[in-house]
């Protein structure tokens, strides 16, 4: 399999002139790399920014792939009219990402002697003029057009990092305002389900839906964001940026990370080391009307806006109320350890519940919800501040955080994962005193790619 | 020294049942915090978790502190009438920032014991109701609200990861409206202008000006914001928020990171290890109008989007004329090496100057601006997407990175450093094609403060 990995001018090795520290590392991530590519797992290494991922298999990376340090979301609409135009992007876009997964650009780079030349050829005449002269005379840009970058060069000398990508298909793909762009109509999974209008949802158009989901994770910000700005851009001319979204986890090394609410995130997920519960839970199955989707999973995005100055006035006690476990520990209330089993049947000794009854945990439970189950891989944002009219009290008008969570779950069905748990969320849980759902997304997450073949395959051959 | 500052339960030590690593690194951060105490120079360690900087001394950190990887710059305005809410505050926030710098909650947490009896005093009922409901009923709320949480608690268990805190005084401190709220009109420095509006400026409103500033600097994301929010929060009844940003650099450790446009960005920083250079170009010295201010500096800041998928369309040879440096080795066009000296007065055999009339070394390289030096310490920022409606060619309305770069530079006056520099790029760099100046602020930024006292002590008493 090493032989159909893309040639691979690494984004470290790249740079000759780099200290003696960078060389090691370079040697490192190479074999590393190497490593990822021969036996499809991921090569772990002290160092995060040397850590490699397999982009083939399977399953795409991302989704039980151990959670990276930050991430990058984005989705795009398709403007073409062209079922090939499509086909030929997400071959662009396999390529690409097998190649930067392993820590090369997305394309290679002129060697030392051509980019010379290149430069010789292009050298512009500069012209001196105001401001205003120099922004409305596009000549040079027009000149300069003619061969843009292969990449926009800006994580050379920074390792992998662990970088997954991972695509998905929006509803739009299969049918928009009715029409069917691709023929792919009859393809679409019924679990692949328009997402219903929750109590409470604020959503904004800009920062909803899409026909084309990529999630970039990496331990490094730059990196993760570098992934979808070059893929971004071989969609040029077939598809345009919908929304795009940074997020990070910050967390002592192999421990739970906490969220801005100051809370252990991501405790009781399903174990992603136990394969039976990522095939009941997480992995999509073949159907008849998707047989395609066999290895994939259904992924819906939520971005939560948290109101934490209103969040940071409230006192310990009631945090832990909301939701159902302690703050410094992250055990259940009432238990010691973070992964002491949640008991909601538990009662105190006046007969009330331990575990509070609108209390985040109680509902999103799997005991609440039929057994149901999802896997999730939030982040954090951080977008600065906005100026808010708040609907809810204590009623304000004023410069608040645009921060909060960009929650990510995967599953292998909505309709019996995200939507169940959420209504039940949405209408009673006691921390939406404290979020307001701004954004939301849901995406059919095809399998992973064959070498040669490319992400998405099954569903325009078979 | 050491007895001055204050008490340490560290973020890292209050984790009793943390792992191995954990508690080793515990130990190792807090045998740093005390050594940065006692010596005022900070504790480098190989894991930038661990890293100490010094709060106390004669300039505040953050100024020539290495860059960090993260940061979080705010501002805000002053609602009260009350020169003494003012003190109170500054001295809160001194108090707060040296102990979150040394490792610490910005006030100390309640023991187990205490903890425990304060969950069983303010166990809150509960009430079954949809969301509406919850969030029209504050009970809750005002019930939980009469204690609260003394830190939000997120970032236990990471470490001080180099946190820096520096505080500066926005124009609107002295005088506001022409109102001299608090007694200082008279001493106001000369060099503290107010920013001319700049060609090109689209300046908004929110994200501009401010009286006070924080700028938190780290080696996380999670612990730049939470010093602010912290901070933030003290200032409640005082100060509302008026803007804040979270920024980035990313860079292979020890060596000059890469902007978004993919440029290595800092190359010819006057060198923060020549005191006479620090001294001359960035420290402020005691004037008639400001004798408070010897030992500070003068930062501005500004937030420049660039439009990176338009940048990402032109080649590499074009993009190292808008610079005039090399993009792969960062060397000054025409040299080998990063460092390589800037010659502006070097001709090709046409007689054109090898580095670009209009290139943005050039016109800001202290040759073309008598001498003038700054100190940047810019980080990226990546505010997700938002829809545009560009004033420039290409012209083009679409949904477009809201990224950039928040430029921070420090200098001892911007009467003779950022202003006629930006006067000059403003008007001719050719780089302005991408990028857009919309926010802008400047702070007069005091000396460090010395344990017992507080930053601005100089300012209020003498
Ligand atoms: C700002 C929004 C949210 C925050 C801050 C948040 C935070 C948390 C925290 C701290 C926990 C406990 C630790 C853990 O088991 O991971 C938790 C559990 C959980 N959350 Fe959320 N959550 C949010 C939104 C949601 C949403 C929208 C859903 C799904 C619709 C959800 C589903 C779950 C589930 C299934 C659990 C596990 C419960 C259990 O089995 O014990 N969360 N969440
Ligand atoms: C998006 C905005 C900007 C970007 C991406 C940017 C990037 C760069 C880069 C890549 C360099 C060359 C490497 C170095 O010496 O650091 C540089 C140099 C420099 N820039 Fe900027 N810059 C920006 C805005 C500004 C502004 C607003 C100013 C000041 C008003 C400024 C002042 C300087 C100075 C003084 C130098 C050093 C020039 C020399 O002496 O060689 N830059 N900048």
């Amino acid at each position: 399999m090493a032989n159909d990995q893309p040639p691979r001018p690494s984004r470290r090795g790249f740079l000759k002139a780099g200290s003696a520290a960078v060389a090691a590392g370079a040697s490192l991530g190479a074999s590393a790399a190497a490593q990822a590519a021969l036996g499809k797992t991921s090569a772990h290494s002290a160092d995060p920014q040397m850590a490699v991922e397999p982009f083939y298999g399977l399953h795409q990376g991302g989704i039980v792939t151990p959670q990276q340090s930050h991430t990058y979301v984005a989705a795009l609409d398709l403007t073409t009219e062209k079922r090939d135009d499509v086909i030929a992007l997400l071959r662009a876009w396999t390529d690409a990402a097998a190649r930067m997964t392993q820590g090369s650009t997305a394309a290679p780079l002129p060697t030392g002697a051509a980019a010379k030349a290149e430069l010789a050829d292009t050298r512009i005449e500069t012209q001196v003029g105001t401001k205003a002269d120099a922004r409305t005379d596009n000549t040079a840009y027009s000149q300069a057009n003619t061969q843009a970058a292969p990449d926009s060069g800006d994580v050379l000398g920074l390792g992998p990092c662990g970088l997954t990508i991972t695509f998905g298909f929006g509803p739009g793909l299969f049918t928009k305002d009715g029409k069917d762009r691709y023929g792919l109509a009859s393809r679409r999974p019924a679990a692949l389900v328009d997402l219903p209008r929750f109590n409470g949802d604020q959503l904004i158009a800009e920062k909803t839906g899409g026909d084309l989901y990529i999630q970039a994770c990496a331990n490094d910000q730059q990196v993760a964001f570098h992934a979808v700005r070059q893929l971004s851009r071989l969609a040029n001319g077939v598809a345009t940026m919908r929304w795009g979204q940074a997020g990070f986890v910050s967390g002592p090394r192999g421990q739970t990370p906490r969220n801005l609410m100051g809370f252990k995130d991501g405790t009781n997920n399903p174990s992603t080391a136990k394969p039976q519960l990522m095939n009941e839970f997480v992995w999509a199955r073949a159907t008849a009307d998707a047989p395609w989707m066999e290895g994939g999973t259904y992924t819906v995005v939520r971005r939560i806006r948290i109101t934490l100055e209103h969040w940071d006035n409230t006192e310990v006690g009631f945090q832990e109320q909301v939701f159902g476990r302690h703050k410094y520990s992250g055990a259940p209330i009432g238990k010691k350890n973070e992964f002491d089993a949640v008991d909601l049947k538990e009662e105190d000794k006046d007969g009330n519940p331990v575990i509070p009854e609108n209390s985040h945990v109680r509902l999103s439970n799997q005991a609440s919800n039929n057994g149901a189950q999802i896997l999730r891989r939030s982040y954090s944002y951080n977008d600065g501040t906005n100026f808010y009219i708040e609907r809810w009290p204590p009623w304000r008008q004023e410069t608040e955080y645009d921060a909060g969570l960009i929650f990510v779950a995967h599953q292998s069905d909505p309709r019996t994962g995200f939507i169940p748990i959420n209504d039940k969320l949405a209408k009673f849980d006691m921390m939406n005193q404290f979020t307001t759902h701004v954004g939301s997304a849901v995406f059919a997450v095809p399998p992973g790619a064959r070498p040669g073949s490319y992400i998405g395959a099954g569903l325009f051959e078979t």
